[in-house]
């Protein structure tokens, strides 16, 4: 009897520390079983991986059998024969333009600005069509596995709003503009409503509220200065368009006797808060100056090639190691959020303009729309990467649609082969938004509905 | 009594015509309550129309009340609320090559062909191999709203074979080439397949069989020569490869002192049988050549970018109201099957080039993908548009997704919004291939399953 209690007692001391040992953490939510692309530092794709979340946090990447081991969740998500992608960061939009979706293409810029969207803003923006517009394109977002975007619109507060309620990541910025816009009439009031919002959001889980200056052929030298100094107050990412188009550097060589980058970095409005859309018209030498200040870039090639604005030295920008993603531009002028598009088509674009098959890889491309993109909006350290610590920003694709049939190269699948309704499930800082591709924060009836009433009254404004 | 009788005998001949012409007539099938896009002459647009269709072809258009008052259809589909269009018109892929979808991307054209496809074609490419491919890309092109296709490839027949069974329509050319291919070792073999392959679906309701010289650098003149009179004895289409890019013209002009046009023209290779694919290396009098003999045209411009192999010049040929359509390459070079993404590329992409936002609007794109398609194959009077008389080729499109949302005009959403994904019904000489979204011609699962067996095989054969 002693024998067996002695023995009982070195079984325990032997196990006490396994079951220590085997004591798993506890967790929200685990992903597992899919090919994780993680897009960290080592470009590491896991096969049969997972991810494990807690909170809004990750708290682990690894083989679905390492995390299996160290966590235990509440929830879990099984991806076999799927793909697990960080978030994909859409860099430039104005989301609510896309109730003018279509409203009119295949028009010179300023035809198109002055005959079409100029009169259907001035006649239909409102706080009521911002928020509408805004959750249409949220949902549209989500639906291509769009997680985070950067915004540059009217009545922000109000984008912030729905972006905010919907679970969606996005640095704001409201537009100050040199001529009365639908929200402020005046630069002085778009100052003073900008401060406020600023103020309102920032520490928001969620929301970056930035200022955003709409371009140098728009707000005067004095004005630019006063956004940056605002910006640098309140310690806010500041939002532009920047080197857009020939007409801008020619105007801007006009006033100001040099090219917009020159310019602006002669008037000291450069700095690490500037996010600059577009950077088409921009030398090595003027790269070199945004690359000085570590100014992120937009490159939104379909926006670009239909409104023939020119093409961005991507390749040249890859080379010095520019923080450039990918963005959508408005709506009205692409004509969808998809940056599945986007991808492809840089990848594309640049292969033809450079005549170099090699120039952008799929790897590049995808690398825009995630982590390197997460770099232009000052916003890699929190995501754009499936790691240990960032935001937990998780897309999971489907990966055996007829049009991904055979696989064989993960990256090159995700850039030329997978679309927008390959999006099966979409996590944002922690909270699963779509699933199985049901949306679980927006009403997607409700959503177009409204959507459809703003159209008839579009309509009858602009036959007026 | 005989006043009445005579009231009724007068009732009799009065309504007698009433009766006869209230008669309906009997048909097989209407589509009805849609948007009707005819792509008729006139270009018109049917709101609430409808689509009688008899057997495998199309006995009326026009308003849904006028339909329904001169017809009734054993089988009615509603398409309230969607867009019905005439099936599009792929004019230049290697089906079978989908199997290859992603082997090896960002490559010189040249690194890409012989150190992947070639060696991958050669230890791979067998009947099966065919077969499975065609399936797969079958059942992607029916999921994508294209209903006709041209191909050039080897082992035509069973493209064919499959091409029919699956119910699509196809100009399907057996490949001629100046060296060993899969499945002829010789020129003087492939002919004789050719013919044979000719002479057995010549007259076939679906499958236009066509001989396929592969390009001017990989057929010699001789062969050129021979494969011409082949065709005109045969009184069936040539498919070739033509001024595709600047090292086929330098080969050309090296070899016979002209451009590769200007060669072929020569030697009188030209004629109206002639469908060419590429015509990037083309000038304004290289073109009036091609208009002279009728030549229809495939442009491919998502495979012309990521080969980086140039711009066709497309604006010039819509000038000259060449027959010019759209075709996606095979998915080797694309990745995918897409004419969605073809038209919305084209048209962003002649924007861009020519620096002119008017130019290859949304209607034309469109054009190209259906009526003027058509002319490429020299099929305009069988498909590409909705008409009495023609072919029941006819898609019906969701037109209420979120990426399609708010609807103001249908070119534009039809080029820039619509994805393969809003695809809902296909309908190929009257046959209904897909249903609500659901393939009726073809497995689906058992596709994937045959291809993924290949993508194992191919893998593991060019590890060897």
């Amino acid at each position: 009897m002693e024998k067996l209690n002695i023995l009982f007692f070195v079984s325990f001391l032997l196990f006490l520390p396994l079951t220590i040992f085997s004591q798993k953490k506890s967790v929200d939510l685990i992903v597992q079983n899919g090919t994780v692309v993680t897009m960290d530092a080592n470009r590491r794709v896991i096969e049969n991986g997972a991810v494990a979340v807690d909170k809004d946090a990750i708290v682990a990447v690894g083989t679905a059998a390492e995390i299996s081991q160290q966590f235990k969740a509440k929830q879990t998500i099984d991806a076999t024969g799927k793909v697990i992608i960080p978030g994909l960061i859409n860099t430039h939009t104005h989301l609510p333009m896309v109730l003018f979706r279509g409203i009119a293409d295949d028009l010179d810029l300023q035809e198109w600005l002055t005959k079409f969207i100029f009169p259907a803003e001035a006649k239909n923006v409102t706080e009521d069509f911002v928020r509408v517009g805004t959750r249409l394109g949220l949902a549209e977002m989500i639906r291509g596995g769009t997680t985070t975007f950067c915004d540059m619109y009217y009545f922000e507060d109000a984008i912030a709003d729905e972006t905010f309620k919907a679970g969606v990541r996005g640095v704001l910025g409201e537009t100050l503009i040199d001529f009365p816009a639908p929200d402020n009439k005046t630069f002085a009031d778009a100052k003073i409503y900008a401060e406020k919002f600023v103020k309102k959001w920032q520490g928001n889980a969620l929301i970056t509220p930035a200022i955003a200056p709409h371009a140098p052929y728009t707000v005067s030298e004095e004005h630019l200065i006063e956004a940056k100094n605002l910006a640098d107050k309140l310690d806010a990412p500041l939002v532009m368009h920047l080197a857009e188009a020939q007409s801008e550097t020619d105007f801007v060589m006009k006033t100001k006797g040099m090219r917009s980058i020159a310019y602006v970095n002669k008037i000291g409005f450069l700095s690490e808060r500037l996010i600059a859309a577009h950077v088409i018209q921009a030398t090595d030498e003027e790269l070199a100056i945004l690359k000085k200040f570590n100014v992120g870039i937009a490159h939104n090639p379909q926006s670009n090639m239909k409104l023939a604005a020119g093409v961005a030295p991507v390749p040249q920008m890859l080379k010095m190691d520019l923080a450039v993603g990918l963005g959508t531009d408005g709506a009205a002028s692409n004509n969808d959020l998809s940056l599945w598009e986007e991808m492809d088509t840089a990848a594309k674009l640049h292969k033809l303009i450079s005549g170099d098959p090699k120039v952008l890889t799929a790897q590049q491309a995808f690398e825009m729309a995630t982590i390197r993109g997460a770099r232009a909006l000052h916003l890699e350290k929190q995501i754009g990467s499936l790691e240990t610590g960032k935001r937990a920003d998780i897309v999971i694709l489907d990966f055996d649609s007829l049009n991904q049939t055979p696989f064989y190269n993960v990256y090159s699948h995700l850039v030329y082969a997978t679309k927008a309704s390959d999006v099966r499930t979409v996590i944002i800082n922690g909270k699963i938004v779509m699933r199985d591709k049901r949306l679980l924060t927006l009403d997607e009836n409700a959503i177009k509905k409204d959507a459809n009433a703003y159209r008839q009254k579009i309509i009858n404004s602009l036959s007026k």
